[in-house]
């Protein structure tokens, strides 16, 4: 089985399709929850599928960091080693490079740190990041890319340049462009990379590939400017990915900003390919960037909220170390179907958290990952329907972040 | 449905039986695995039902302290807040005082002591503990006993007049006369409370008693003196318990010692009512005392251990940090059917263990409370076929911790 994709429903911007991969099929638009290191964060992979995931997401650099890539691939492959046979999607490690480790360098060439483990000095460029998850051996790797405005974040400069109505105060886009700009030429070199490695036997084998049907995601940035995103469609689609990724949204800009972004960028990119939009998001973002025509959506939040002690909920966060629910009997979400929900009260799983059992930590996982994996079939079917308005609708009086109308 | 025992197999002193509770039956020789804190620490109960767990024990002093007894009786009782609706063994709280509470003081009326978590003063009587267990209503509670030489814990003393042969050098049994003593008089204490809230429904309202099919232990205390723990069974067996367990072992004593004492004792015990070995233990304690005519056991070992980094397999104990098995793809004991051994390679294991992943406590207790209720399995099946004298030897052989014989 090598990749593929087709869509199979479409209700306005919104698609509903199937996802093809060497290690199985993927129902879009489709929710990756995060496994890091090798591992969904608190609980097993027997709950990963309990809950619905098709798919997952590892980290490329931690897992290259440790236990190592070339460990993996003598292991067989990232599958093998975690034991997870179905697809798995990996980054290219830059994200990290540029939020968790220190002393980082960007040139041309690539980008140089130390590891936040032991301080060692690393280096990962496009073709080495090509490597990387060659040797890893997931069903999609992404190419490395440059964060937007990297070398001087946080800096907010006012500049009435960008062309999106709800930008207040407006970002700088210098750094976005000369980001955008480096990152096609290094999607170009890792694309000549993944070819060299699919072409060239001896290549192939001297990385140690473990899954020659890998397919490759391109990467837009371009910030919050709407020329800069086009330029950067434009640019990486003609180099010629398996399908595509929008890069660079929430990273702290307004919610409607980038929703206004995905609605400029997703319809440019070739329709018969997937769209993935990286670390996003809230629950009412899947759905406001499905209407935009997004396919694929990774976040940490599920997880990392449910170690927090938050239940994410139809009716809103439900955060369970509050006294309100020290007698409440009622399940976190009476309208879930998750293990969690049909087994446990409020006040047990506060009293799990406030006894610190790591045990809630699973339970709160479980639920945020149902809640999530059920939303995306919940909104598959919709498409499937042609009544997509209605989740979008509920989430509006329910979930939204979006400000509101006067 | 009440509480009943009943023997179906004999093999020598071993013996083969259904515990019939309110909430389920049990199949004995049995292992409880410990949920201290409502929670079997490191897994789901999911995942404990998946083991082969029929019955789980819960740690009266925890849940008395945090959330409450109370706010568990206003719940429904501990099996309606935990959500686990099988069989539930409760200790007295009398082990916790005793080994985590601070400033505590034993007088005849019951122990004084300070909460460990917030230094709260509280009491525990023997009515005390009987009433907190009726309103946690488990299944079995147990009396509230005097652990041997709480007061001068660690002092050893040259004494002669022990009558095993293994006991070298030979520890102070005044300690354990006076302690058994006054179990034996707060055990008659708390059996009377126990008849009272049968009886009288004031009581059992006034108390919020939410299982009332709940049975009641007695404890068999004296030490390593055959002549105390003899005593202990005859007055303790004259005030009429459900059934009786054998207390104050696994405390330090050599093991040898502690198979003499639980071989002197467990045959003086009422043979038609199950007999529960309290702390025990390691795996050829298991069979080891069930040799000896023990049926239920409860162990913090294999939970315990699991979240240590070690894995308890047929051959031995796996300490899976250490560097050998970075690249070791397998499992950790490959004639296990665990989901942990079926699916996962010690390099994954070690992986998650030294990235710090909870998973990796997760996987491990997973197996190491299979292998319990494997071997427990394996061993009621011996009992069943008259070949119990096969997992004996091999244990012997495998896993003794008793000295060699030369």
């Amino acid at each position: 089985m090598s990749f593929g994709f087709s869509v199979t429903h479409t209700d306005g911007n919104a698609r509903r399709g199937i996802l093809t991969t060497p290690h199985g099929t993927v129902h879009t638009p489709a929710f990756m929850p995060v496994g890091t290191r090798g591992a969904v964060k608190g609980i097993t992979f027997r709950d990963v599928q309990d809950v619905g995931a098709e798919i997952i997401l590892g980290n490329t650099y931690h897992l290259h960091l440790r236990p190592g890539d070339e460990l993996i691939a003598r292991a067989g492959g990232l599958h093998a080693f975690i034991g997870w046979p179905r697809p798995i999607l990996t980054d290219s490690g830059g994200y990290q490079v540029f939020s968790l480790a220190a002393m980082r360098k960007v040139t041309e060439e690539g980008v140089e740190f130390r590891s936040h483990l032991d301080g060692a000095l690393c280096a990962l460029s496009p073709e080495g990041a090509t490597d990387v998850q060659a040797r890893l051996g997931s069903d999609i790797a992404m190419v490395l890319d440059e964060l937007v405005g990297a070398e001087d974040r946080g800096s907010k400069v006012e500049d009435r340049s960008s062309g999106f109505s709800n930008l207040e105060p407006r970002t700088s886009n210098l750094g976005a462009r000369s980001a955008m700009e480096r990152s096609v030429r290094w999607a170009r070199r890792a694309r000549r990379r993944l070819l060299q490695l699919r072409e060239d036997p001896a290549a192939a084998a001297a990385v140690h590939v473990t899954n020659p049907g890998q397919a490759q995601f391109g990467i837009i940035q371009g910030g919050v400017d709407p020329a800069l995103r086009t330029a950067s469609v434009q640019a990486t689609v003609e180099i010629g990915f398996e399908a595509y990724a929008i890069g660079g949204l929430s990273v702290g800009e307004p919610v409607d900003v980038m929703y206004e972004v995905v609605g400029h960028t997703a319809p440019q990119l070739p329709a018969g390919r997937p769209r993935y939009l990286m670390g996003t998001g809230m629950p009412d973002d899947l759905v406001e960037c499905v209407a935009r025509g997004i396919d694929m959506f990774d976040c940490v939040l599920p997880t990392r909220n449910a170690r927090n002690g938050q239940l994410i909920t139809r009716h809103g966060v439900l955060v369970i170390k509050n006294a309100q629910y020290a007698e409440d009997r009622m399940p976190p979400d009476p309208d879930c179907g998750c293990y969690t929900c049909r087994t446990f009260s409020r006040a047990y799983l506060r009293h799990l958290f406030a006894a610190g059992e790591m045990t809630a930590a699973t339970l709160l996982t479980v639920h945020n990952l149902y809640f999530y994996l059920d939303l995306m079939a919940k909104i598959r079917e919709a498409i499937g329907f042609g009544s997509f308005g209605k989740p979008l609708q509920e989430f509006h009086q329910t979930f939204s972040r979006r400000p509101q109308q006067p």
